[in-house]
Parts: C-alpha cells; sequence; structure tokens
C-alpha cells in the first residue's frame, strides 16, 4: 500500500448511516478533515462508536501520516459542513425526493468547483442533477459496505457532465486507494448492484420456494464461487473453466444452458455478436498471460486463501456438519 | 486441515474433461486408487499434464499418506473402470441423452453398493436414475472448477433415495475434505449454479446491452462483493449491511428496490411470510454472535484477505489504471 503524504483537504459527510460512517472512516484514515451534517438525534455518537470498531482495521492496512478521529467534526446545518468543502459525499436514504432537496440545498451552498458525490445505489446521475445551478459536480460514486475497507466505488456521470470533474474526481478516489470503476453509460443500479441484485434476487427465489434456507444459500457462495470471485469476476472464472480453449470452449458448451431454466432470469440471445464481445472481452483482459499461467496463479492464491479462511467460516460450520 | 490416514479406495471417473480430470486429482491427493475411462483419443495424456501442473498446489494443502499420480490408471472400457469401484463419478458432456446412455452402463456393470455421483450442473437426478436398475444408488455430486481445490459439493437425491446411499455419499466427500451441502429439494440447476446462472445472465445483458465490458464487470465483482463472497454469502452479508437491526433493518431499507428495474431478474413478492423467513434465518445462523463480533471478525478477515489479493489482481490493474 501507498502511505505517501498526501495533500490534506476538507471532506464533507452528509447522512450518516452505514455508508455514510464508512465514507468518514476513509477519509479520515487517509489524513483528510472531516466535516460531518446528520440530523438524527445521537447521530456523532453512533459515528464515533462505530469508528472506535473501525480503526483497529485501518491501523492495519496503513494509517496515512497525520490521520486522526480527531479530525472529524459534527456540525449543526448542512451549510456549514459543506461551504468550504473539497468534496461533498451525499449519503441520505434512498428516497428520490429527498435525495433531491439534499442535493439543491448542497448546491446551494457548496464552492462552485466542490465535487459533489452521491452514494446512491440505483438512482441515475441526470436524475440527481435535476433543477441544480451547477449539475456537472453532481456525479454518483457508488462506495461497498465495509466502505473503509473495500476498494471498488463506481463512478457515473449524468448528462450534464464535465469532463474535468469526473477525472478530478477519480483522481480523489484513487489517491484515498479506492479502485474507481468508471461505468460509460448511466443505468438503473449502475453496474455491481445489478449483478449483485440478480443473485439476490435468485437467492430470495430459493429461500421463498423452499429449495433452501438462508443459510445453505450461504453456503453455496461461500465454498463455491465465492472463493473465485475475490479473484477473478464471473467472465474470467468461466474463461478459465473451459479448459485451453478458455471462453470459446466455455459458450460452446454451456451457451444452450441459457435457454434451461437455471434461474429466474431470462437470459438475452447468445448472438455471434454477443459471443464475439464476451470471448475478446477476455481474451483482452488476460493479454499475454496464457489460461495454463492464470490457473497457476488461481492455485496459489486459492490455496491461501483456503488457509486463510479456514479461521474465518466458525458461521457455517454448523451447517454444513449437521 | 486433516491428514489422517483414511482407508484407501479404488473410485472410478468416466470422462475426463476439466471436471472429470479435477476429480481425479483431489482423490489421488486424497489418498485413493482411480481407474478413469474417457473414450477420446489422448484423455490420458491431457490428464497427465493436468495433475502436473495442479499436484505442487496439492502438496501445498497436504496430500494424504500414500498419495500418490501413480496410483492412476486409465482403462479401455467403461466396464474395466467401474467394475470393482467403490465411487463412480460421471463427468461426461451435459447432453441428456449420453448422461442416460453412460449411466445405464455404470448401473450395468458396477457393483450393487457401489455409490454412483453425476458432476451435472443443471440436470436433475430423477431423471437421472430413469430407466436403471438400482437407481437410488445415483445422486447429483455437483462440485466447481478447480475441483481438487474448491470445498463445495452439492449432493442430490432423485424420487429413487436410498437415506443410507446419501449418508454414505456424504461421508465420503467429507472425508476428501469436501463441504457437502445436501439439496432438500431437486430442482434444474440445483442451488449454487442457479445464484452463479443469474449473475452471469445479468452479465450478459450488461455486456449486450453496452453498458459494460467483459473486463468492467469482472472487476465490479472483484473489488466489491467478490471480497465479501468470500467469507460469506448474500444474506449474512447483507445482514450486516443493515447495521444493528441486521437483515430487519436492511428488508426496510432496501425491500422497495426489489420492485425497481435494477437486474433483468424478477423479484418475488417480498411477504411477511418471505421477510420472516430471511430475517430469522440470518439471526439462527448468526446464532449467539452478534453483528458488532461478526463485523470485527469480517475486518480482520479482509484485512488479511487484501493483503493476499494484491500479489493476484494483476489482470485488472491495467483497466483500473487506464
Amino acid at each position: 500500500m501507498n502511505h505517501m503524504i498526501k495533500e490534506s483537504k476538507k471532506l464533507a459527510v452528509i447522512g450518516t448511516g452505514v455508508i455514510g460512517n464508512g465514507w468518514i472512516a476513509r477519509f479520515l484514515a487517509k489524513g483528510h478533515d472531516v466535516v460531518a451534517f446528520d440530523p438524527a438525534p445521537g447521530a456523532e455518537e453512533r459515528t464515533r462508536e462505530m469508528l472506535k470498531k473501525a480503526w483497529p482495521s485501518l491501523e492495519q492496512t496503513g494509517l496515512a501520516d497525520g490521520a486522526s478521529t480527531e479530525r472529524l467534526t459534527f456540525v449543526d446545518t448542512l451549510e456549514e459542513a459543506v461551504v468550504d468543502a473539497y468534496l461533498i459525499q451525499e449519503n441520505v436514504p434512498e428516497r428520490l425526493e429527498l435525495k433531491q432537496n439534499v442535493l439543491a440545498s448542497i448546491d446551494q451552498y457548496a464552492n462552485p468547483n466542490a465535487l459533489i458525490g452521491s452514494s446512491t445505489s440505483g438512482i441515475m446521475p441526470t436524475t440527481l442533477q435535476e433543477g441544480l445551478k451547477h449539475p456537472e459536480r453532481v456525479f454518483v460514486a457508488h462506495p461497498f459496505n465495509p466502505v473503509y475497507l473495500l476498494p471498488l466505488v463506481e463512478l457515473v456521470a449524468g448528462q450534464a457532465k464535465d469532463a474535468k470533474v469526473m477525472d478530478e474526481a477519480r483522481t480523489f478516489y484513487e489517491s484515498i486507494e479506492m479502485k474507481p470503476l468508471v461505468i460509460q453509460k448511466e443505468i438503473e443500479g449502475h453496474v455491481a448492484d445489478r449483478l449483485m441484485e440478480a443473485l439476490w434476487r435468485e437467492a430470495l427465489h430459493l429461500v421463498n420456494d423452499g429449495i433452501a434456507t438462508t443459510e445453505e444459500v450461504d453456503a453455496a457462495i461461500i465454498y463455491g464461487a465465492g472463493l473465485r470471485w475475490a479473484q477473478m469476476g464471473p467472465f474470467l472464472t468461466f474463461h478459465l473453466a473451459g479448459g485451453d480453449q478458455g471462453m470459446r470452449h466455455m459458450l460452446e458448451q454451456f451457451g444452450p444452458a441459457l435457454k434451461l431454466p437455471w434461474t429466474k432470469l431470462v437470459a438475452p440471445e447468445l448472438t455471434d455478436d454477443l459471443k464475439e464481445k464476451v470471448i475478446s472481452g477476455c481474451e483482452t483482459h488476460a493479454g499475454e498471460t496464457t489460461i495454463s499461467e492464470l490457473e497457476q496463479k488461481r492455485n496459489e492464491f486459492l490455496v491461501k486463501l483456503l488457509d486463510l479462511v479456514e479461521d474465518y467460516w466458525p458461521e457455517s460450520k454448523s451447517l454444513i456438519k449437521n
């Protein structure tokens, strides 16, 4: 990890639920000043409590020079929080009208050059930009729980896009050791949540139809695909499952299964065009690395991961042994 | 890991593609004799080549006493392979008629007490049992690639079920250090593949609709949910995302999103009954462990995992940095 001293900035966090608090912890750990606002009674106390729990993990991953939980201030109004902030991270509950009202206030009080990131998990940035004076400053910056440890943040620009704002946002999130994924086309649920939501809905169907308990569904992921997905996503995983021919063979062998009722989700037609996109996508991704080399890497990774998880799987042992 | 000396058995592997070879590697590493049959030209050579690559990982995870790749024999007929095997693992291509023909031959030549596990990823065991003399010996034993490292195996009984056979199968797969998940109700795609297939189909839609490349989809999993799923499945992950109230709060906050077009998969109605199943499922699973304790464990795990994956993520660095 990179522990270079970076320019300390003042960052505003609006809304301090699980996600807002996660941002606060990450921002502080990376050496920034944080000003937070949340009208709920007891908000500051809950945040301080959460920071106590998160800080040891952040110490382990490496604090920036000067990082301190004392650099967090709670203020009584949104205006005070945002007035001279470099970046404002909005994390209020996922209700459109509420988000739009809060963003309108931020837009009113913030420095005209401020970056304004919304943590929304599903709303499209163009919708969030509606009616603002400076819509081009507002973008989606959607993180994953726990925000202070997971590196992914999805960055999505709306129709009122300013490329400089998006570049600056990307540079900022990289500077706090995140992996920004810039989504090219806005869509409800962005990309990661669409994937998670598909799995989540299928999981709910399985429980609803009496096929499996929640614990069995979890075990079905933990002991199988979950271990692979920590290193490779669904595409590269299947690329390796296809043997030496990779995804090309995989699509031949399992393409027909797309027509079978293996999930409640109807698959797209596997046209030549889609096949080509998927195969060339995997081949480009793998680059010079051969499938055999990828397999070796995967194996080394899995051996170490299996060792690691042995200590952290106790919750499911009961299920598997009963 | 447990390296006790276990009774060495003769195991038959029918069909030596990626999955069949994975079984061979695991069986050998756990100290068994393996007899393999595959009519494809060059099959033995490919298996021996694959074993050379897999063996170092198996040495790292721990070989059983007496384990050796020399205890693999290829034979020229299915009959020779299965005639006195304790367990026969069938891994021929996923075409129903082919599977049924091969199982009929196994049924004919195998010892009447032999266990017969099919690696089918989608076909229901009752369908596989049709027309056999001893249908109760045949069950689904569906593993995950790479079979010699991933512990999950789904065990599914058909209508001609013999509880003793299923118990024996479970004991056997546990003895080779797998985590058998006994699926209570047969269904196309069993459980794990339904979840994976839902995510896979959504991923194909995203690529097909031009929202993301295969590499971006992979990154969206790797740097976010994938890290969590290695330790917890979707349910316990969301249980933790709900704060102190756990899944109960989560369903209140994100339940309404089930009606939104966040994926192409239509969700089930979130009835009180389904809510209760999900909430009590998570609470039972967590048991005496509080959410706060689960969070601490998750954090310890993630800190170590992030360290580990840093060495194994090079493939996606290009994407994230470009």
